[in-house]
């Protein structure tokens, strides 16, 4: 079997031209054909992958004028692309056959807050942030973290997840229900708002993840979580990647409810300590924290600290008050300007890759090892907990040479991650950047996904050229 | 839009001998076509659906028999109804077009442990108690239990989960990667071995409650837990449901992580007083288990005690010995005996419904308050966590007045849950028993159910008449 058995699609798009003039009807100035926001809306923020403009942009204000938007761009035939906050990294909004981005950022508000039931109902333009914002005064936070400012439809729309998946999940495991915008304006609800259903499939799950491919999301019911009582964090390192792995796995075999445990590699430390102005010792490091009452945390602390004991950690540091925790923390979620400061003046692109945890130590090891074989710039840091890991590379984007050094790498770490049992990503998406995986992830069950596609989305309108290849 | 929206399937199905005589050359003695294997083959056990006889029985031993068993039922275009311990409750095995029943009871092993990534491997047939009994030497428990001695494929299948779904989720969270045989005889694997992926769709998640209506599941990748170093379980009554509800929904909001809090109520207390030889009062009554460290189980029980006292809580009991625990958990699993024993020589149907648990008490109450005014046995026990309750149902099965009795009150329940905002099922799936609900649930939603079914299964033979209405 070759890709070619994915019987791609054959029609050509119509002319968005006339899909535009029957969007400003209905829009007015929110249909926008000016070069700088369409060329705004083409690419993601941090990605080495080509931005191409939509034909325009439609700032939609609801889910009925989204409905509105779809129908017109169905009869025109037009692509659409759904566009949150521009954060994705694998080029997912990227307009390759121009058509319509449909803007949701103004669709941002909290429509409803359940806190019986621990959850919130939000507008697709709603970030990560500004939810968070909005709860802190009731006590109650919603734990996905991607390292960008992402809007909550975006997270949906690519699964992401982040530092606090080891304890709370990814978006998977936090989208409660949807409203979706289908391809042919469909309005459709994925559930309701039970905590659990064996009603059917599971269109939340199939939608969550899809990339825009398949529908528009454009309402979510969230689960939410109390904030803990205490929050601790401590850090420490190891001689080796090996053995900062080992302490993860036995600290997740003993069951010990870690909200975060990242690695990182002795590289990303010390461009951490310059960039965050830090002392850290320039080992593998791991930064952990721990959710619960006041016991259940100096419990959690003094068990991580014997399971790193046992594997010869240095420089445990434990850090109770909530100043030398954010400093910790911040450190963290600067990693990525802290790597792009290793090679100032340069391109960056961060990529990830997941494998089961056993495999962790091992594949981040090989992989360290083709950085330095290949004489590439590559910080590594991972979340430790779920087998995953972003390696930040900084290249030459004028010299071809660089750039075919920089996707001969990219191949063998995909191929690195799925010969470890695991997925070409955890985290970041297929996009158009990682299409060329996606037979070798999952053989036959591709032609199950395009069947899929292409009875929802018969056209092809709903962003393509994403996921599929070719 | 009626459910003839939908476009029903217009083909007919082919001579079912045809098949089994190609099988018969296949599978030798393995392919049975006895009466009384085919009657047991029928019906699930706890069901009042009408149980049909397939028309023969594929006892099958591998992935790639199964495969061959589908090709030459696709070739005649043949019924193939997956089958593992015929445990589910809503006719999701009665061979209602006949066809070939292909039992996977034999496909039992444990395939991989790896303690390291806390996953296993296993095979269809497997049950939930034999992977339990396996894995207690090396220190770990699936922790999704329910009612029946289900087969782990049957649990994925038809999305189930149990009492401890409020801490550790439902099978949609526990499984990490399946093998399916397609219904065109493709076998697929949903994914790698990694605890979380961005990856495209998630098969695995739309083949998890498709009631074998997409493909046929032959192994099995699950999570795994380290059994709690302690576990501590206590129990206290209530004067009202609304109160013992109240405590319920405080004790999430407050982070307590109980791995069990079931609510019964005083019609199944009496119930389990009187079959499990008990001597609780006959209140509105919650057992509650807790898991973690010695020091994080007694924490737990103090707050959850405070919370039950704000609430009016009588007779808190904690039961710390393992023995006492035992005698507590016997008898709600032995609710369902327990109900039956009301009615003895009657008929019973468990049914589930699934709200938010801010309307998990309204719901009861009216519930109850129904089957009072229709005379009705029917005690309710609940996943109180969840808002997922039961009502066991006795009735006369030779009576049609009492059989309309038993549908009416099944149809406003549903109709309740809808209302309440929650789904018609949380855990016992659609079958053939609540395939009416399926539209007023999910609306246009249903459609794309339906598209992704034809798409996938374009002749109708996975088992065929189930989830989809009419």
């Amino acid at each position: 079997m070759t890709q070619n058995s994915l019987k791609p699609y054959n029609q050509a798009y119509g002319d968005s031209q006339l899909a535009i003039a029957e969007l400003t009807l209905l829009l007015g100035e929110k249909l926008v054909v000016s070069p700088s926001v369409r060329n705004q809306h083409g690419g993601g923020e941090v990605t080495y992958h080509q931005s191409l403009a939509p034909d325009a942009v439609a700032f939609a204000s609801s889910t009925s004028q989204v409905s509105e938007i779809v129908k017109i761009c169905a009869k025109y035939v037009v692509p659409i692309i759904a566009y949150g906050a521009g954060s994705s990294l694998e080029g997912q909004v990227s307009a390759i056959n121009g058509g319509i981005c449909v803007d949701l950022s103004e669709m941002n508000q909290v429509i409803k807050l359940n806190t019986a039931d621990l959850d919130v109902i939000v507008g697709p333009g709603l970030t990560r942030q500004e939810l968070n914002i909005y709860l802190r005064d009731c006590g109650l936070f919603f734990p996905i973290d991607p390292g960008a400012e992402a809007t909550l439809a975006g997270m949906a729309a690519t699964r992401a997840s982040g530092t606090n998946a080891v304890r709370y999940g990814t978006m998977r495991d936090n989208v409660i229900n949807m409203t979706v915008v289908m391809p042919n304006g469909d309005i459709i609800k994925t559930g309701g708002r039970a905590k659990k259903s064996a009603a059917g499939y599971d269109l939340a799950r199939l939608l969550i993840g899809s990339e825009g491919t398949l529908g528009i999301i454009t309402e979510l019911t969230l689960k939410l979580y109390g904030i803990p009582e205490k929050i601790l964090s401590a850090v420490c390192s190891f001689d080796s990647i090996k053995q900062a792995c080992e302490a993860v796995i036995l600290t997740i075999q003993s069951g010990i409810p870690v909200a975060r445990i990242e690695l990182l590699d002795e590289v990303q430390v010390s461009a951490c300590n310059t960039y965050s102005k830090l002392s850290l010792a320039v080992r593998p490091t791991l930064f952990v924290e721990f959710h619960g009452s006041e016991n259940h945390c100096a419990e959690q602390v003094d068990m991580f600290k014997d399971i790193a004991a046992e594997y010869g950690s240095h420089d445990f540091k434990a850090a109770a008050k909530t100043e030398q925790r954010n400093i910790l923390w911040k450190a963290r979620h600067d990693a990525y300007w802290a790597g792009c400061g290793l090679a100032p003046g340069m391109a960056h692109l961060s990529t990830d890759v997941c494998v089961p945890i056993s495999n962790f130590a091992d594949c981040v090891t090989q992989t360290k090892q083709d950085i330095i074989d290949n004489d590439l710039i590559g910080p590594i840091v991972g979340h430790a907990g779920d087998g995953n890991f972003h390696v930040l590379l900084s290249f030459d984007e004028n010299s071809d040479r660089e750039y075919k050094k920089i996707t001969d790498f990219l191949d063998r770490l995909a191929q690195r991650a799925l010969h470890f049992e695991g997925t070409c990503t955890g985290e970041h998406g297929i996009g158009i950047g990682k299409a060329k995986y996606m037979f070798a992830e999952h053989g036959l069950g591709l032609n199950y996904m395009f069947l899929i596609k292409k009875a929802i989305d018969p056209n092809n309108i709903m962003n393509p050229g994403k996921i599929f290849y070719g």
